[in-house]
């Protein structure tokens, strides 16, 4: 780890983790769970806090699907949360039994008519890390080739071959807001842009 | 707007907005609200969604603090959320009666110990659109002065400082992992490297 510090800033020794005392379900829904968490910090305070907790998921994936090296595959989709549409990249909930790769493969399937020969596992993201226990995988699928698997979408999703070039641009639309998405796609660029220096 | 389309996938013209039939609240805790969405697309087809909807909140803000023109300061705190500590941007809740510059002013003077003299909206960020209804404000704070507030952090938190042409290495150190953080610290580097062109 490479820190830059700084003279006029003070740097604290990093504390021992905080210890869980207690740990109860406060809501629950059919996909979601809330949990309150009593928190003890190593310096004796006392907070309570409460999470949205994973509850039975098997994990998210993320994917960054590249048509070539320099032409990455978004989708427009209806976003419930937002309740608009959004212009990102494919996603979804990890199966039962599939491993990220696998599921990474089939949301490509099913959202955009592609299947993927080389997958990457670029980065594990936080969303909401104070509230939310979720994280998602995030995975670069290179080499595609068309395969199509009938997903349980409500409609058609339309398929926006993007420059990865060119974030700005599409950050400008407005359409591309999803902290998960604009972050896999600058991670793609710098981590496509190392190999080929 | 610019697409680049390619010729062997099919674009299909942008469906007409799904009318949310139904909306109610199906679970609630001290911070959380659960609702359940009946929707109906466009095509006719019906769905059932769960969202985390905002509740009574504010908003929230995320700062970018640049220290100088290539150094920004990040914290590292613990997320109860992860149950870890994480090394990102300061953020935080929007108070009532609070515009956004005033909320990010205020958590920067709290939790690193400097307010801004110049603060610029970088972007609005969703992080999970398809679930969460919670939007944040990305602001790039620039012309920092030390004055600190004291806010309900239960222990200090410690500032760091890292150049912003490195982000490659604060993500290869696996602390700093929220999507927000690292989509604002990306944009903010683009933003900034594109005034001095």
């Amino acid at each position: 780890m490479r820190y830059s510090e700084v003279t006029d800033l003070k740097i604290i020794p990093m504390a021992e983790k905080p210890t869980i005392l207690t740990q109860t379900t406060v809501a629950k829904s059919r996909l979601f769970r809330i949990e309150a968490l009593e928190i003890q910090f190593s310096n004796g305070e006392l907070r309570h806090y409460e999470r949205l907790a994973r509850g039975g998921s098997n994990g998210a994936v993320l994917v960054v699907p590249m048509q070539d090296r320099d032409t990455v595959l978004l989708i427009r989709e209806y976003s419930a949360g937002t309740h608009r549409y959004e212009l990102g990249l494919p996603k979804g909930k990890v199966d039962v039994g599939e491993s990220f790769f696998e599921a990474a493969n089939r949301e490509l399937k099913e959202e955009i008519g592609f299947g993927a020969k080389q997958l990457y596992h670029l980065s594990t993201f936080s969303l909401a890390p104070s509230y939310l226990e979720h994280t998602t995988e995030i995975i670069l699928a290179q080499d595609l080739y068309p395969e199509k698997l009938l997903g349980d979408e409500p409609e058609e999703l339309e398929v926006v071959a993007w420059q990865l070039a060119d974030i700005n641009t599409l950050l400008a639309t407005g359409e591309c807001t999803e902290a998960r998405s604009i972050a896999a796609l600058f991670m793609a660029r710098e981590y496509l842009a190392s190999l080929t220096q």
